[in-house]
């Protein structure tokens, strides 16, 4: 219980000089220096814990959900038969929790550059880390650009689980990446990369789509809204040479599957996500394969 | 051009102590107290101008245009022939002149209880205020309220674009007052209402959608998100005793009127907005209409 004539501490994180979020902060949990980063961890006052690594928040408790469960079920319900799961990036485990959803699933590799992540996330932030102990889990502690070029594993799905193209993520926002990663999807293989945002990091965004155009035929990029991305619109990029995300979904397989542990997914909320305005579409429909635009 | 050593100066806008949006202001154009409210518009280094009312940010140059193109072209390419259009609130103008771009309409009532909004606007937002001297608009500066209850005329259309239910937009947020609203819709009438945030403003939206229940027999919610509104996703309520936003949809409509003009809406957003994430369907499904989840 906080007395009303206790300071007020704020987490800050600015964008640039031009705009800046800030969230009420009861306790700094965790600080740390790890070899890539710094990791720190906070309880706030509306949001539950954040996870702030070199000082932009990586996800809040209160809305991680929909960040997750966008980036893992879209592909795993476009795909009729994953068994194999890729997570680069994501050591706080969030997306292995719904990747271990599906029940065709049969092993996960996730590959984390940053063992601090790991062990920050596991010890408090439980709502997210606790499925990493999973018996079809196995984590590397790893580069991602440097497994993706020593594995002879195959997978079915890549998820790219990474912060933006900077820092500790630098290596795996580059052309050779996905030239090695194309090697280890099997045919039918699917990629979904953290694919940023059109109203605050276009050239980034732009950046991704033109690499993976590079290495496959359909290219496609759908959103979401949570609540500690500033803009209300961030992007997964989805490429394949195979599956088109809408008109290969069948939406029988959700309901069949798991209709109610969802929070943010669902059928209805796959096809929308693929919907961009008008003006996005203008700035980066020329990276994107053409037959989805406006076909919901 | 600023100097480094140059003050920096931040327009905060602060959400009951747990969180806060901050924008790097380059000048204060405005500062007025109305009879209702402060009325203030800054000049910002990211986002352009803003409209401040009583501290909340209304509107911004960089973004209005998604919230005013949602407000406006969902129910006027629901309803086949709108003519007569009333606006209550929207003294910015964002609202009519998105509703001026369809050509089937007549006249536009704007119901504005703050003439300085208007004044402000008029000067130092013309971006959204040039359209309000348009032979179609009819402007009063009176309380929504009162016009409802006095006004003879008959309108096809009405889009509550008000600000949240407390100050001056009180006394449109009652049963009341949709009590006589319905008397001067047509038959085939539509109201849209500005509607809140299942995130942030949950009792409100709820609040809203009960009132719309004892008036309209088809209530719907649209979501889109800004820039400049917390959390993503910011709703309106669609109400009619007569139209289904989805199913009485005809999108060969917009692309026969106006495929270009538009930066946000196109018929596959106008579908997509209405999908609710789970946990929202969950919390607000009871009030609404339930042939549309889902059925996009």
């Amino acid at each position: 219980m906080q007395s009303p004539h206790q300071m007020k501490v704020w987490l800050e994180e600015n964008h640039d000089d031009l705009f800046a979020c800030r969230y009420r902060v009861k306790d700094v949990l965790y600080s740390q220096k790890s070899p890539y980063q710094m990791i720190e961890i906070v309880e706030t006052f509306g949001h539950g814990r954040m996870l702030v690594n070199d000082g932009y928040i990586m996800l809040s408790e209160r809305d991680e959900f929909i960040y997750h469960e966008m980036l893992a079920h879209v592909p795993l319900f476009v795909h009729p038969d994953p068994r194999r799961i890729l997570v680069i990036g994501g050591g706080d485990g969030g997306t292995v929790r719904e990747v271990l959803r599906h029940q065709s699933v049969e092993k996960i590799v996730l590959v984390e550059i940053d063992a601090c992540v790991i062990e920050a996330c596991k010890r408090y932030l439980p709502q997210t880390s606790a499925c990493l102990d999973d018996p079809k889990v196995t984590i590397y502690v790893q580069d991602g650009a440097e497994f993706v070029q020593q594995t002879r594993e195959r997978f079915d799905i890549v998820l790219i689980d990474a912060t933006d193209p900077w820092g500790p993520s630098e290596s795996i926002y580059s052309n050779e990446f996905y030239q090695k990663l194309t090697k280890l999807l099997t045919k039918d293989g699917i990629v979904v990369a953290q694919g940023e945002s059109f109203y605050y990091e276009l050239e980034a965004q732009i950046s991704l789509l033109k690499i993976l155009a590079q290495n496959f035929s359909k290219i496609h990029l759908y959103n979401y809204a949570n609540l500690i991305y500033p803009g209300g619109a961030w992007s997964f990029a989805f490429a394949s040479n195979r599956f088109c995300p809408l008109t290969d979904f069948a939406p029988q397989r959700v309901t069949e599957a798991i209709p109610w542990q969802l929070r943010y997914y669902h059928p209805g909320m796959h096809r929308a996500a693929f919907q961009l305005p008008n003006f996005a579409q203008a700035l980066v429909g020329a990276y994107l394969s053409s037959s989805c635009h406006q076909s919901c």
